[in-house]
């Protein structure tokens, strides 16, 4: 990376369950450790792009969030963490504006006000968790959607990489994600793919091959019934334009749905 | 209207800012009684839909709400209204789907789950003023877009009205609306062409031809600064195919911007 100033300057997935918050096992509190690790290799960021499955969630459209203020508003099963940010607002506008001009089926979301206090934006578990092992940086908060082409989430995470390395501070990419929710004592039943799932999108990340995940057959995703697929699409894409090598890994299935954590940093 | 069931019973504009829930001048009473008689219309309707410019803001999307439950979140200026609602939301996708077969640019807006209690919206005073004075029912939020075509809205409008005479409950539309706001003494500065948007567009309401809507130029919308001209063309397009009598109408101007109602019935 002679003469290039790097800008997009690692990438992770972060899961979004209650049970790194608590951890009550071993393989549990490593997972909150990974997670905490990430936040420390963050901590040179001084922005987050973060796309989360949990906020809105459009069929068809790709949300880019474009208000000034994101608030703590929904927590999971009880469990509330606060929280206010500021959004990184250009930078949402870039990466708004660079893919609709490649014809990505990309929407701005804006609420109550189009600026100042009343231009805010409520946040769940699936993005207040991430950031709970995060130092407070301003971020920018995309959606991805379900009932687009592999191939547009994919493309949607080049723009991202492209519009990340141009920019002029240092920022990370963050997909947060749950994987398969079939793994049975939950409220999603049991299916022997979610083991399946967890284990191949593992073993994906670990060899730091993300191309295969455009292998997954849609009848295994449908039975395992992840909260990732999407995101890592988009991940997938970012790693694209900006290659990075996996630092570290974790994974753990508590409950009903696998959790994991990755870190990637530039070569 | 022999032998149709009518179920588009009634639509109406309807303000929302503040002053209306503490009138403190005879004229501002007059508005809140005027709200409190599109109320004790609309109590016959089983569920309404309502627009509303203080909600999602798309630049190029015009937005259908999905979620199950929608609450309130977001008051102005220190004055807020609380109230929880559950949403028609089989109506909801009916419009969208209807909307998406006519090519419009509508985009489904689900949030945090696709279903159950943790499927919510927030809601800002351009919604809970207006339905703090109409009686608990199941809505549809709507949300308008100010950078698609007049002829879009219109259109939109008008698969509203297809869609609400079609449906199998009793149903009013609601465009929540606030008129020009650079009457002066406030955030918005003062120019001439306030008073002159907003007695054209009472004009407009009083004669009952809301297609004049489409003569006022983009220049005295721009000066006069309305959040009201986008839900009027929906509401227009709403009465082509649903033609309604005027019932009765108010208009005030206690501070910055103007606030009016109006009620139509059907003929």
């Amino acid at each position: 990376m002679y003469g290039v100033k790097v800008m997009l300057i690692g990438a992770a997935i972060m899961s979004h369950g209650n049970p790194v918050l608590k951890p009550e096992d071993e393989e549990t509190r490593k997972l909150a450790e990974a997670l905490k690790e990430i936040g420390r290799e963050f901590s040179k960021a001084e922005a987050y792009v973060i796309i989360s499955p949990h906020n809105v969630r459009m069929s068809e459209a790709i949300g880019v969030i474009m208000v000034e203020n994101l608030i703590s508003w929904l927590g999971f099963d009880g469990v509330h963490l606060p929280g206010e940010y500021k959004t990184e607002k250009e930078l949402a506008k870039e990466i708004y504006q660079r893919a609709k001009v490649k014809g990505l089926p990309v929407v701005d979301i804006n609420f109550a006000s189009l600026g100042g206090e009343y231009s805010r934006f409520p946040l769940t578990w699936g993005e207040l968790i991430p950031l709970h092992f995060l130092e407070k940086r301003p971020i920018v908060l995309l959606t991805p959607a379900r009932k687009v082409s592999r191939d547009t989430l994919v493309k949607f995470g080049e723009v991202i990489g492209e519009v990340l390395e141009e920019y002029d501070k240092k920022v990370t990419f963050v997909a947060s994600a749950d994987h398969a929710h079939a793994h049975g004592n939950g409220p999603y039943g049991h299916a022997p793919e979610a083991k399946e799932y967890d284990e191949l999108i593992m073993r994906i990340i670990k060899e730091n091959r993300l191309e295969k995940l455009l292998e997954i057959s849609d009848e295994l995703i449908n039975k395992a019934l992840p909260d990732s697929y999407w995101q890592l699409l988009v991940l997938y894409g970012v790693l694209k334009r900006a290659p990075m090598k996996l630092k570290l890994s974790a994974y753990v299935c508590p409950t009903y749905f696998g959790m994991g954590a990755a870190l990637f940093v530039r070569k």
